[in-house]
């Protein structure tokens, strides 16, 4: 195993120390328990949004904390869910008396860890809101979850409700707008490599020399099929068609195209990869308004790249357009 | 051979397509010969900064251009200089009367471009002031460099001297500025694995399962030495106490930390470097007051890592904070 890294045990808390050190007028980092919250929390009268997971996924969610979209966010240890405390002790951190929502990505650990921790909450008087994305259309069930994986959606979704929480609006306004966000969100993974959790020190799988993985899983669970490798154009398509054919995307849609980089791939490819998404919905019908480019929600240091596609609407382009200013994601601020 | 990519010969046209597609309100890309320019050059009165070079550095140069940084980039075939006439090309297409700024990094073949596309826009009657980059302590002559490379300090210096172009200072004045950031700018790299250029196949370099090359060129270059991997710890502190004793960075220095991937490295690991980087300066007394980490100017799939240290002065920070909007770059707008 060849990372940039000291003690596997200490790689989250050390990242935790420089996001702090780096994006302190941003952000605040707590270590024990491990959590982020922006640099001004709580915001009287502003819904929060918390969010959380396993690391490993950088810039998610740690780095989309900050104004307009994240309120706070617990980091789990590698591909491992954060705890009922991490999320109690983050919510109890931003909530600033009117509610706090908690976005949950669909994995058996993370599901019941927040289900837990908004159970405590409520407990203690906060009013707290859960929503779960499961917009992966590779599999059902996988290895960790019941129904469909959670995965690039959660960013459209942390942006879009983070912006409407932004403009004070009322706690069940802004949850239904992400679970609209949710339903109207599709995505799909591929991998040409495996990547490696700093603990464990051996691949999660492995993927010989000429194959790639379509619809992996961002801990590197099994996608749908293993083949050889094709050029781009096929590849997207075959992502794409499963995209589009889900929900189903229809001529005339609006959408927002999200081509993200797992980890180890370079921005060059997912330039050349969206090139081939943009053809492939122009001859659909479809027409990409807007669009989020890099790698935005990762697998440590996997090769590959997801498609998510969300169908537009006027509220959620102006959601999408207003201001953000976190480490990850910034624009107008 | 495992990358997202059609045809190898391809994938520079089929890039820049997909940065047109995408960012069509930042740039507008020029398909033969290739070059990118901001949306609304050119910008009448306003110095123009022109830069340029290999493709596989991504974002750099094509994702620095638009307000507040590049007016124009010339992107070459993976790790080739691009040629006089799309230099030549560009730097018509941005000028805007008050000069233009050619920032070129020492490799020979650039440096040799730029010197003929300079001399075709001097002849009619384009005022280009050249300005190089030679920030990269690991060796003194490379393979394709006499003297230092070019390297991190190049991202700053487009930042910088961008800002300084948008307040309508004068060529002289931009140009000196420019020259100021490279001499206050040191930047040492380091590989943990090879990348592979399309139209070759193979991997530029060997690298053990056990070995990092330290003091690698962003075209997979020799460095200083191959060794065994160490601790982050360690690592850093071999790059840093090169960069910080060269210039030499002093107690009491006020410095722009800016530590980044090579392509293909995670940005877990990079705030990792960061949060070493950070202590590594705490004790020698100099101050980060500003800092960017992520994957700025890479090497295709390399993973590894980079750390450029830059001297900030009052007027470098207020235009390090001046607002920027590129598809790379991008904030306070």
């Amino acid at each position: 195993m060849k990372k940039l890294i000291n003690d596997p045990a200490d790689v989250v808390r050390e990242e935790l120390q420089g996001i702090g050190a780096a994006h302190s007028d941003l952000v605040k980092v707590h270590i024990d328990p491990h959590y982020v919250v922006r640099a001004d929390a709580p915001v009287q009268g502003k819904v929060a949004l918390v969010s959380g997971g396993g690391s490993g996924h950088e810039p998610m969610h740690g780095g989309f904390v900050g104004m307009g979209m994240l309120d706070a966010a617990c980091p789990g240890e590698v591909f491992t869910s954060p705890t009922p405390d991490q999320m109690e002790a983050a919510t109890k951190a931003v909530n600033g008396g009117a509610g706090v929502i908690h976005i949950v990505k669909n994995y058996t650990g993370d599901v019941m860890n927040f289900e837990m921790a908004a159970e405590l909450c409520r407990s203690e008087g906060i009013d707290v809101e859960s929503v779960l994305v499961d917009d992966d259309v590779a599999v059902q069930d996988s290895l960790y979850t019941a129904g469909r994986r959670g995965v690039g959606t959660t960013v459209l979704m942390e942006k879009i409700g983070g912006a409407a929480a932004e403009e004070k609006r009322p706690l069940k306004e802004v949850a239904d707008i992400c679970r609209e966000v949710n339903a109207n969100g599709r995505s799909m993974g591929m991998a040409l490599t495996s990547c490696t959790v700093p603990a464990a020190g051996n691949p999660t799988f492995e993927l010989g020399d000429d194959e790639i993985e379509i619809g992996i899983g961002i801990h590197g669970e099994p996608g749908r099929q293993r083949i050889k490798i094709k050029p781009v154009r096929e590849i997207v398509e075959m992502m794409a068609v499963a995209v589009v054919d889900d929900i189903p995307f229809k001529k005339g849609d609006q959408v927002l195209a999200f081509v993200n980089g797992m980890g180890g791939t370079p921005l060059i490819e997912l330039y050349v990869v969206f090139n081939e998404v943009n053809k492939f919905l122009q001859g659909r019908g479809v027409t990409i308004v807007r669009n989020l480019i890099g790698s935005y929600i990762t697998s440590l240091e996997m090769a590959g790249c997801s498609i998510t596609l969300l169908r537009m609407n006027d509220d959620f382009i102006r959601l999408w357009d207003a201001p953000v200013k976190t480490p990850g994601l910034r624009w107008g601020a």
